[in-house]
């Protein structure tokens, strides 16, 4: 057992998913769970999805060798320095959260001597959110990217790795500035955009009705809408300069299409529906 | 065995689904397919799809009682107009369209006498197109609009009806007015929005190495933008007034979730996340 202690500060789908999986995985002896919810450390405990619950961060941190923030992006920050000022010489602190160059350099800004961090994030989730959703195969197979900087202890990049490593997921390093652009274009722009056909369709007359007949197009789009409002307000606003760089690329891809369609314009409209099909050939969809 | 015979103009993915999905139900003692590539005519015929193939739309028509047009929606005018020129007395055609006010229309005020016509749109389909992909259970509990007009036959929309009882299918009947409305946003809006999302995507650098990160939640778009162009142009063509309200609609709501990420406002983003929730209570997610 390669560890004796993990503590995991917010234990919503993805903290608790990691807990069960680091306990199936023996990779620590204690998996610590912290939560302002005490029914949920209550769940967690009775389920075994960690050892033990608290409510206090620095109670919780205090002996603990690796210590993951996984909480709303927002709160990130503070937990990891209420964590890292609790910590014993040589801790690692991690996220997971879904934005990464603030969080990164904001903790990396204040974080006392001694302690470590390294930004992580793990690509799995689905729309459910909370401890009772938690799945030990959640990261089975599914990439985690962490993000290094100049001054990242290279021993405690090695031990996050291996955290994920042992629940199943491949990890990946890029810097946190690739990362956020990259996840502003492939996720945090998708959702903008579900939230947006979402938002339009409930602004039409008889929404009910059009939502009975979903099954058209608009159920690929359901699944993205109906995540944790609170989660992805945090997300957008951390994310904001790449996600708005993303939302002006997309809105002048929108207007070449829509263009087409009032200039009934068929060649430049099937020019534009067949640019993706060029992904397929790449196996890229 | 309810009928003689069946021919079905189109042996794509539909009109292939609804082919061999007859065959099995014993719905008609023939299944005539016509399209205009004999690769596709010959695989159905030795799949047992289709009982004869032929790229002759008269000639396969002459004898039919029903006879089903399911090619893309630009030539679904011209294949029925050959077909009811072909037809004999009492026969009944009818169509697989996405779009219907003015398939419907146009085609009745062209009908000749003693043919009948009713307008259909059965609500499935994948991303992927060709008879290849035929699928007998394609139709099975989903649903079937019917588009009958003041000027309908009352019989002629009986036996249509019953046809895609016979595979499955679950007929909803309402104008062509209302279906073109309802499938303008909930169908057409989620392509022309997934389209210029993937789009979008590859405007951007690097196109490639952000498809590998899709999980994040592009993956959700690509079936919805890997679908046939040359349909999807017809399509967005056909219904064209209808899509250009809801695009309008969607760019709103997108402006909305746009400031309110610009201002840096918490509780106006908020407040357009949360929308979708409703649904879920409603149990429309």
């Amino acid at each position: 057992m390669p560890f004796k202690k993990i503590t995991i500060i917010g234990l919503g789908l993805i903290g608790g998913s990691l807990a069960s999986a680091l306990k199936k995985s023996n990779f620590a002896a204690t998996v610590s769970g912290v939560d302002t919810d005490q029914d949920s450390l209550d769940y967690a405990v009775k389920e075994g999805i960690i050892d033990e619950g608290s409510q206090d961060i620095a109670a919780s941190s205090r002996d603990a060798e690796i210590i993951v923030i996984s909480t709303h992006v927002g709160f990130i920050r503070e937990a990891a320095l209420s964590a890292a000022a609790a910590a014993q010489e040589g801790a690692v602190i991690t996220d997971t959260g879904s934005v990464k160059e603030s969080v990164v350099s904001e903790i990396e800004a204040a974080l006392p001597q001694g302690v470590h961090f390294v930004g992580g994030h793990p690509i799995s989730g689905t729309e459910n959110s909370g401890v009772r959703y938690s799945d030990p195969g959640l990261f089975k197979e599914r990439r985690c990217v962490l993000t290094p900087t100049e001054s990242t202890d290279a021993e405690a990049l090695r031990k996050v790795a291996s955290m994920w490593e042992a629940v199943g997921a491949r990890v990946f390093e890029m810097d946190s500035q690739t990362h956020d652009m990259l996840f502003g274009t492939v996720s945090h722009l998708p959702h903008v955009v579900a939230y947006s056909l979402i938002n339009s369709v409930l602004s039409s007359d008889n929404p009910d009705t059009l939502f009975e007949f979903a099954g058209g197009g608009l159920k690929d789009y359901t699944r993205v809408a109906s995540s944790s409002p609170e989660m992805w307000t945090d997300i957008f606003r951390a994310n904001r300069q790449n996600l708005l760089r993303a939302i002006s690329r997309f809105e002048e891809s929108l207007s070449k299409i829509k263009a087409a369609i009032e200039n009934d314009d068929e060649s430049a409209l099937r020019k534009e529906l067949i640019k993706a099909k060029d992904l397929k050939k790449k196996d890229l969809l």
